[in-house]
């Protein structure tokens, strides 16, 4: 059945999400505010980020009029990177004013400011008009989902009924959603496991021993999962680690290139924390999230060493050797 | 305090964890029949393993002789190929008649014969020897633990009070054992581990691709968890799989080419099942453990598609490309 969805953002992530659900054919419009961007969709094309590959053929894809996009459709997908995303929520906001609806965001991890989870945010942004909510969080590279590489990440949402519709909207033979119900486990790996990739990129700088980098990577991922049982308490799972959106995000986030926050960790490692802010013109949201866990790791009095050593590393001047150091002590 | 160790075994592991022991003041003396490897250890290397690099010195460190080099110790270290195990055992035994000794074992998975794990081989073979028996068994490549990389693996026994005392023997700067107790999920994950890697090497070879080689591993890593759990019954605990000898080997074996199995599975992508088996000189021991595995699925009907498919792949000749296919559907 065809659906009607409107994209908000014209992003990479906000196209390969368009691309994917243009190829299901439902109905797609896209929103967005960068008028180079919105030109270059209306051409079939987002080369800033999938240089000359064609999305699937689509009239009046792509527009600036909030208002227009967002009439008519079920669903909205939120595709709107950190820095403008209160702002965006504020326009969407006044756009609707009463109207229900089911929106779906792909934002991870935490507001700096306020230092609430993003769909928590959302949640009260739209409190009138949320129908559902459903976050697609796990493994995935925007660049690798728009050239169909098979993937597979999370639905997660706290309404089960909404958020298998989520993933009948985006299924097919390439890219698929699994139905998860923790939205706190999963907003919380977003977030840490960010931390977690600065640490291991500062570490995989220095060493390309595998046993060393396979032990760290063990000993982040338990001291990530005792972070989440402590805020957790009684609703703690231990499964919950094990999903796409736990070890599978952390996996591709702590090991790969592709990830801003582990190349922030090696330039860390090469060039120290200084210069490495002042090389580095990406948002890095581990960077910012550190000091958020810090907070919650002292104000809980936990003993996760490798977390608090990042943690120093990045705000306190520790050197990059110690990370190593505390892995083995 | 100065411990007497022997080493059963010339070989990588053997010489790697002698190298560790000396270094710590320990008396060792290793036994071996290969006289090219028991002249050359004389000299202070093991070439073949190790090229130049020398060992620290140690009179009369190495004999074929195995009553002399048992003599005296209040250790003994297992660190013979899975081929060569029982046989080893049987001259074990009888140099050993009454006498109770400490064993630590590294031999990883299960006698491809019995179907028994390896520990449990050798408890039957010295039950009325054994004081104790401790398991080193984690993320390690031996050359990796010989060059002084940062190694961290779990000392796994059902007595943690021998188990605590092994880890003294070994523990130092770049090497540390984590106690352990939980000896069937090790043996468990050691050999089904090299099944993932021979899976995640066929799919490595035929992609490049994070998102999908991420989603790949956290599938096989929950497979291969509930298969444990099958066998665990009403002994499960949901955090065995995470420990060092869990998410730690397998992350090191599913994904780095110094790991046989992994190469293998590469192999296997590259020119198909029999030109692979016909290619490769070592002993794959997850091609012998999917049999076993395939059995144990079989017997218990459990649905875990992607370690059947692995099976299949190796024994009936499925296509390659279907380790992808069933991570979609």
């Amino acid at each position: 059945m065809k659906t009607k969805i409107g994209v908000l953002g014209t992003g990479a992530w906000g196209t390969a999400l368009a691309s994917i659900l243009l190829k299901n054919g439902h109905i797609v419009k896209m929103w967005g505010i960068d008028q180079d961007e919105i030109n270059n969709l209306k051409t079939g094309y987002n080369n800033r980020y999938f240089g000359h590959k064609k999305l699937v053929k689509s009239p009046d894809l792509v527009s600036s009029d909030l208002a227009a996009v967002v009439d008519g459709c079920d669903y909205l997908l939120l595709a709107i990177p950190s820095k403008f995303f209160n702002d965006v929520l504020a326009k969407l906001a006044n756009v609707l004013k009463d109207r229900k609806v089911n929106l779906i965001n792909v934002a991870k991890g935490m507001d700096g400011q306020t230092k609430q989870f993003w769909s928590e945010v959302i949640k009260q942004a739209f409190s009138k008009n949320l129908l559902s909510l459903t976050s697609l969080l796990g493994p995935s590279f925007a660049t690798e989902v728009f050239d169909n590489h098979p993937t597979v990440i999370n639905a997660v949402s706290n309404d089960m009924t909404s958020c298998k519709k989520v993933c009948e909207l985006f299924n097919n033979d390439t890219f698929q959603l699994v139905p998860f119900d923790n939205e706190l486990s999963a907003q919380m790996f977003a977030a840490i496991k960010n931390v977690c990739a600065i640490g291991t990129g500062i570490v995989f700088e220095q060493t390309t021993s595998a046993n060393t980098r396979s032990a760290l990577l063990t000993k982040l991922f338990n001291e990530m999962d005792r972070l989440y049982e402590s805020l957790a308490k009684d609703k703690y799972r231990p499964k919950d680690c094990t999903q796409l959106n736990g070890i599978g995000d952390f996996i591709l986030t702590c090991t790969n290139d592709q990830s801003r926050n582990f190349s922030f960790g090696k330039l860390v490692a090469k060039y120290g924390i200084k210069n490495a802010l002042e090389k580095n013109i990406n948002t890095v949201e581990g960077y910012l999230a550190a000091k958020t866990m810090y907070e919650i790791i002292k104000n809980n009095n936990l003993e996760l060493k490798l977390l608090i050593t990042i943690y120093q590393i990045l705000y306190e001047d520790l050197d990059k050797s110690f990370l190593v150091k505390k892995l083995i002590n």
